[in-house]
């Protein structure tokens, strides 16, 4: 397997980067996760405008424009032979001085590598176990909506998820609201409505949330912001995950409590599916 | 320079880690910084305590026990010939698979490595400015006791403060309760008390913050822990910031408010060199 590192392709063993880089000292950097459909990667202009939106929060110059990277990542779908993959991008603000401020630090890293798309769920399951995290996301950080590389707490929400034998942990901020998944984001059915909590800022704005939100548009299920709590979700009439890895992913437990299932869900999927296919055959599907 | 990479001494241009060690990817690991005075290792115990119990929190297995560690550590110093200098260890997952779950990856990355002792202030300042960030600190945060590598929040908290000219950030709670700096612990004088505030789960337990209190304890400074507001700092006859890399830095200015300066600063900082003076001659100060 090949590696974008800095410009150059390496065999994955010499795809390294220094110990003083502050993507690994401090967790100082930032990444997208698409996928790739016949060869093509999906929501492209999308990952870009958050990639672009979160290094400049962060006050990261990315070394590549748009037009450059995407070539990049082209070339490195290519030289893998990779027609259904992950593609990951990732930045980090590279070598600075020791301590937290990025004074210094001018040169940032990238690095572009592709992945094989992650089995859904183990073995024959087909409805995704969740359970809610003990932790609680705060509502003054200002990085909520930016898909960053210091994400320990949801390294942790996951291995909470991972001991009891879930899929994902699903994140609540101190108020009980749930906001998202550790990287997936929520939606819930209720009367015939399609929920999901809203972009204000506290969750990551994900693209595959934005397409559902339309195609539901489109099917004539209304969608709608709103907040939940634990309870909502138990009792709703049926919730999904959404992310650019798992697509969408039907619940069945939360907490261990069965959730129930929505015959819209399959409609809605169904709908996801028609323009994947579409897309995936080079089709001008409105990106 | 020298840096121990896993287990071997390598130049500072070849410490390098794999572009998929989590530590990178998420930043999934820990670290701690201590001070070296007179070629020896300055509350290695405390700060060890701190390390074993911040990867017990991880669930990441150091590679060394706390007599191995310290030898390559003490090895490292004397490979660089280092008396006075900071030493950073760094411990992180590894590499493993993609995405948040730490399934997978079970071989950790330690890094040891040494730095120059900063220069506590630019120039001929000698008392330090420091600035409330707008960031804050979430109450349901598991890692806010914990030394981790996921610091992006203090990043930008630092860069507020680059921006404002200032040499530190102050980083307060939803609650407006001042917790700590971004690397150092906050203490104030207030008739005649030393205040800090509370070891509740959401400061980072400072090693210089505990010897402080003990020192102050001595002296007849009667020690207290108690929350504090941003009108609380400014209102007091004296603050400053610990760590072990600033020592006991006495603080002229929050928000570009003058604070006053009080007798107690002066003579706490002495005994705490009069500590130091000891330790590096070798003596031993009860470590």
């Amino acid at each position: 397997v090949l590696v974008h590192v800095n410009g150059r392709l390496v065999p994955e063993e010499a795809a390294k980067v220094s110990v003083f880089d502050r993507g690994f000292l401090y967790g100082d950097g930032l990444f997208e996760t698409l996928r790739v459909y016949g060869g093509r990667l999906f929501l492209w202009e999308e990952h870009l405008v958050r990639w672009s939106a979160g290094a400049a929060l962060l006050g990261i110059r990315p070394p590549m424009g748009a037009t450059e990277l995407k070539r990049a990542a082209e070339e490195l779908l290519r030289a893998n032979g990779c027609a259904e993959a992950m593609l990951r991008m990732h930045l980090s603000r590279g070598v600075g001085r020791r301590g937290y401020s990025p004074r210094g630090a001018e040169e940032p890293t990238l690095v572009l590598s592709v992945h094989p798309v992650a089995p859904r769920l183990a073995g024959e399951q087909k409805l995704a176990r969740v359970v809610l995290s003990k932790s609680r996301l705060g509502a003054g950080d200002p990085l909520a909506a930016a898909k960053h590389a210091s994400q320990l707490l949801r390294v942790l929400a996951r291995a909470e998820a991972d001991a009891a034998g879930a899929d994902e942990a699903l994140l609540a901020n101190e108020a009980g609201h749930i906001l998202e998944a550790t990287s997936a984001n929520l939606f819930w059915f209720d009367h015939g409505v399609l929920h999901t909590p809203p972009l204000d800022g506290s969750i990551l704005p994900g693209t595959t949330r934005a397409l559902v939100i339309e195609l539901a548009g489109a099917l004539g299920i209304p969608p709608r912001e709103r907040h939940v709590r634990r309870e909502g979700v138990i009792g709703a009439s049926g919730a999904f995950l959404t992310s650019a890895g798992i697509e969408l992913l039907e619940l069945g437990e939360l907490d261990g409590q069965r959730l129930a299932r929505s015959a819209l869900f399959t409609r809605l999927q169904a709908a996801f599916r028609g323009h994947v296919y579409h897309f995936a055959r080079g089709e001008d599907v409105g990106q």
